[in-house]
């Protein structure tokens, strides 16, 4: 699965999160990172190479600050030239069908906010509905999006958890799923350089997963009348 | 009232609905038109004199075209740079709280698409969630849209009757009362100059719309418990 990350931001340089997201990029040539406003700096787009770009990825993240509940402005230009008739909709428009669309937000105020009585008064799944129906109409598949609340509060062990996350939101097929995760962590502890002894401890919770995974299986197929 | 109409369209002149629109404008000095495009071709927004605007009228529209379900580039960028911290949120950030927010959209596909089951598969009311959160986070009253669908399949009939509502969106507290229209209208019927005969014609109509409205008003007081 390769992974097309499109990220805007008009000062990504400046912005702590978006370099601590940076700095947690997973070192995979499977993964494209664009940032718009490095590559446009004069906002003039190139289409034809979006959507070039676009064609050989199969997972699409936009990643942006949730400045008043909306993309950046170069993303939204980004959207209006890029995602063109006959390309990504409308007759023939099918350039995009199949392929996953998500979304990576870095939010200021905090999550509770986000609901009736909250600050902001309205969830992120109603902020976010014109991308799902842009997913619809473009006939992506619209995955859960990576929210990021209130960076600056983020304490360090919550950060470590972020990259984490992140790195899978990026690279794993089905991130969500328990299973999903255990298989990245079980290709994370064998590429973990240490001496034999700790080795050794490292390969047994690696058997143990395995094991654990097999019950939960087992379990699964019972539930299921397959047993 | 005071109406800060703020237009965002890449290509206005090349537009028929926006140079219709153009022309319909109300011949008041009420009615402020602030084309950002034209204002400002190189993207650069003076904060101060877009702020100082804002301040100087009642009833603040957005009128762009639907693309992608959310605001043109430029507008998107005068929000982020326009609605600052201690202006618009935050500390000392009153400076919109009571005026109107109103959006004026012309949108390509037909109303009933935008629907469960149809073709969009959302609603107008929440795809425009982000503007609906804006105006609560400003505290700014959100009217209802004013949405122009298809224009370009519109009959002449179709396109004068928007020709009114658009000037009493703009101009008419209440735009969506009866009796404000009822006002509108007498305001006209006085403005049209005609031959003594046909005055004399309007000025029956005129107060045969007032004897209407008083039994109106009369029937609603009985039902109300007041007579």
């Amino acid at each position: 699965m390769k992974t097309l990350l499109i990220i805007s931001h008009p000062d990504r340089l400046g912005s702590a999160s978006q370099q601590y997201l940076k700095d947690s990029l997973p070192q995979t040539d499977q993964v494209t990172v664009h940032h718009l406003e490095t590559i446009y700096p004069e906002g003039v787009i190139d289409v034809k190479a979006e959507q070039t770009l676009l064609q050989a990825h199969d997972r699409i993240l936009l990643q942006f600050p949730f400045y008043w509940y909306q993309a950046p402005a170069l993303l939204k230009e980004w959207q209006d030239q890029v995602l063109s008739e006959h390309f990504a909709y409308g007759a023939n428009g099918d350039k995009l069908k199949g392929k996953e669309l998500g979304l990576v937000m870095v939010i200021g105020a905090a999550e509770k906010e986000y609901q009736v009585g909250g600050r902001e008064g309205f969830t992120i799944s109603a902020l976010t509905t014109p991308f799902q129906a842009l997913a619809k109409k473009t006939q992506m598949q619209f995955l859960k999006p990576f929210l990021i609340f209130q960076f600056q509060y983020m304490r360090e062990k919550e950060k470590m958890q972020l990259l984490i996350s992140y790195q899978q939101y990026l690279t794993v097929r089905n991130f969500d799923s328990l299973k999903a995760k255990e298989a990245w962590y079980l290709e994370k502890l064998q590429q973990i350089k240490t001496t034999e002894e700790n080795r050794f401890v490292l390969d047994q919770i690696e058997d143990m997963i395995h094991e654990t995974r097999e019950n939960i299986d087992e379990i699964q197929m019972y539930l299921d009348g397959n047993l």
